[in-house]
């Protein structure tokens, strides 16, 4: 259960812990917290509401006096019982229906992770988004103003998304070499949804899915919870050798070639030509991810592999996240029509499409100028930041880890010269105000590696993270 | 493959065939138009490009003879080739990829009405959705631009979605009895995400879903390719009784209290209690989907089943689709936390949350008075709509059908007092440029009903449009 808005008042004459009890009951009264359902410990209730744990204890065990609730050490306390209904009887199972679900949890560290983020005054060292301090107020307010002159109705959209902007989003494609007509692009909600959308639509269960590892499709679960197989190759600089994934039979190769994440690896021109070769040598299908494309710090990015892509091998996924805002959930899969017919009537069925409001939007940015403006000054900031991080990763880890800077995109994969214990690295790490991404989020077997971003926290915050990190490291080495 | 937005030029020195026969071995070279892949039709592609079939047919006679399609009699023509390449070798077989994706695609008819929605000058009797000339364009317009004053970052949210829009929420809720903290909440992309978000997280494969027979949830495919079935039992006006049910060995009840879709039927207030009193002795869980609660036309509705859930039995869902604007794609869950927390947990997975800007947006919708007053409108025109409607069917379907006017919603569920071939009725409609909805669509077994809407097309529309389908029907009576 998560944090909850409520605060006791301190004015009252009803003492805090009474309040406290009460607003228990309530919880309890209108099915939020049903009978059989575990309570929040009372560490954390005592953070949510803002109060000693001494009044949480008073409470709950009066609660317990009336038989509402029940403690036991190590299980912490639950629900046991209404009095006020008049005819007892049990909720739904709930907790069992929870676990029977098909689609698998979260990783638990990724879940703990996403709850975080929003903890007040949290240092987030490898929060994989853009500074919100960049997000461009002024311009976004000015696009708004005009799709709302634009905008005559909302209604549910086509299946693959506003023409408008898959129209944008086919001249920009162009940019870059990509010939797509509108009718070959689907609108998504996100790159993240393409992947959830392939993993429902082209493939059988027990699928494999070949992919570079470490590799962000490891910390997500789209395909796993499918029931597909990730089998990743170990990553060299340049991507993954073919001779190799032949025997591995699998369904899909998923790759990340500009400004990999985690690694920040760039595929060079000649290993992006061999790779399409290998592929349509194999017929096999390949994801290409290119969300970080935009964001080269250091010169042109080769064209991505589906400008040669002329059988139809690839699938590819961009996005507006990574670049102006995740908010708006805008992104597209581009691929052969009877594919993106496929994708479109899933979309519809889980949907029915994404906001046109982010949609218009979205058409509207990639329309006028002001984004490529907006572009070249994220570019800018982010060359700071990437020196001003390396200058503070040098001074204060530089006795234990190595890294290497990328030419583009938000990460440095930050190497330990020996194994870690992750886990209580970053247990310590969040009890210490710093949210840090473990290596073993992006590869199971990983035991040495964090996936830092210096395209979030502002330099100063960013400085007092790795300054309280090198602390706990200093007992490590 | 779908429309596509490519005409030839009529100005210049380039045939028009020869317009389109470059055109198409684009599609091909760009691998949109895949080896393998199958053209549409020549009617198709003539209506598309705005040409002769004549010029059609000598364009793709040009292909053949260079080898490039391959036309057989009966099955369409396919690309064989693309000469053009120096390494002939075949595409990735998507075609058994798209047929062997787990999510089973929609039916066909809705497919179908999923396209022909939109082609210009359809008249649309039967879609679920507000008139656009309704759409609120001016108080839209503002509360764009105090948004975009609001709005400091458009960044990832918190799983269960923007707090101000949850708060939003709870306190809607509480309006009709609820009792939900923010934390009970979860905001989705519309209700019929929440569907496919307790598909995935909360049933095991092979669980039985009991519903009304007819009801939305056999139009749509989220739970049945999820592996679920779905147990309907005859809608009678006042729902189901509970006694058959104890039988079914069923996972949930999904029901459709107020202005049920398709039948517009509303539950009474004992209906409500005894089944709720029901479904909480038997410990079944429950989804009610009340987006249609809004629109009530003739007087107060009875509170919805959650206001009385005190043992955490009811699911809820609500939408803004029915009353503001699908386009926003912005629903919400109402649930015990523990269910909650695991169904935005499986949302973080699919998409990372839904648009913020809309989220922002409908949180100032719910916050500011002008909500309220738009309802009113909305509500005074549809029962001008609804009276319009009942006129124009008792003019010129009188004398074949029979149907109640409902207390609110959409809906008009018409009943001809003989089965009828409803697919054929649909097809012959289309060629006339009306689009309906069959029965068939809700209830698999249904051969005698239409499910209209007095909501979308303008009065006059709706009068052609009953007019073209009376004619129709004369030639089965
Ligand atoms: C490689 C990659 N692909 C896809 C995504 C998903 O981005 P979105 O769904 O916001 O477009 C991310 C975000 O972390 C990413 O790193
Ligand atoms: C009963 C019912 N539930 C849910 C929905 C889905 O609405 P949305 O996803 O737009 O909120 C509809 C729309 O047709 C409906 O009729």
């Amino acid at each position: 259960m998560s944090r909850s808005d409520w605060k006791p008042q301190r004015e009252g004459n009803v003492p805090v812990y009474r309040q406290i009890a009460d607003h228990i009951k309530e919880k309890i009264a209108s099915g939020q917290w049903p009978v059989g359902s575990r309570l929040p410990s009372q560490r954390v209730l005592a953070r949510d509401f803002g109060v000693n744990r001494s009044s949480v204890v008073t409470a709950l065990e009066e609660l317990a006096a009336e038989g509402i609730l029940e403690g036991r050490v190590g299980s912490g306390t639950r629900v046991v019982n209404d009095t006020w209904s008049l005819l007892p009887s049990l909720p739904p199972d709930w907790s069992s229906m929870v676990d029977a679900g098909i689609h698998s949890p979260n990783l638990s560290m990724i879940r703990k992770i996403n709850e975080e983020e929003f903890t007040p005054r949290m240092i987030r060292l490898g929060t994989g988004e853009l500074s919100p301090e960049w997000y461009p107020r002024e311009s976004m307010g000015r696009v708004l103003q005009r799709v709302s002159r634009k905008i005559v109705s909302l209604g549910y959209e086509e299946p693959k998304g506003l023409l408008p902007l898959r129209q944008e989003i086919s001249r920009y494609l162009a940019s870059i070499g990509i010939t797509a007509a509108p009718s070959s692009i689907l609108v998504v909600s996100g790159a993240l949804q393409a992947l959830q959308l392939i993993s429902l639509g082209l493939l059988e269960k027990g699928s494999t899915i070949l992919l570079e590892k470490p590799s962000y499709l490891f910390s997500i679960r789209v395909f796993q919870s499918a029931g597909m197989k990730l089998t990743g190759f170990p990553f060299r600089r340049e991507g993954l050798r073919m001779d190799r994934v032949r025997h591995a039979r699998a369904s899909l190769y998923y790759t990340i070639p500009s400004f990999h994440n985690p690694t920040g690896a760039l595929m060079s021109e000649e290993r992006r030509r061999e790779l399409l070769a290998s592929c349509e040598r194999e017929r096999l299908p390949l994801i290409e991810d290119d969300v970080y494309r935009e964001l080269s710090l250091d010169g042109p990015v080769p064209p991505p592999l589906k400008a040669r892509d002329s059988k139809g091998t690839v699938l590819y996924l961009g996005s507006l996240s990574k670049v102006l805002a995740p908010g708006l959930r805008i992104g597209w899969v581009v691929g052969p029509e009877p594919v993106i017919d496929r994708l479109a009537d899933i979309k519809m069925q889980t949907d029915y499409g994404s906001s046109t409001l982010s949609q218009w939007v979205a058409a509207e940015w990639l329309a006028e100028g002001s984004y490529r403006a907006h572009v070249e000054r994220v570019r800018k900031e982010l060359r700071k930041r990437r020196a001003d991080a390396d200058r503070i990763l040098r001074k204060y880890w530089g006795d234990w880890a190595d890294w290497e800077l990328p030419a583009g995109g938000f990460y440095i994969w930050v190497r330990f010269r020996k194994p870690l214990p992750l886990h209580r690295l970053f247990e310590q790490a969040l009890r210490r105000g710093v949210l840090l991404n473990p290596g073993s989020l992006y590869d199971p077997g990983d035991r040495s590696h964090l996936r830092l971003s210096y395209a979030y926290a502002p330099r100063r915050e960013w400085e007092r993270g790795v300054r309280i990190v090198a602390d706990l490291l200093r007992d490590f080495f």
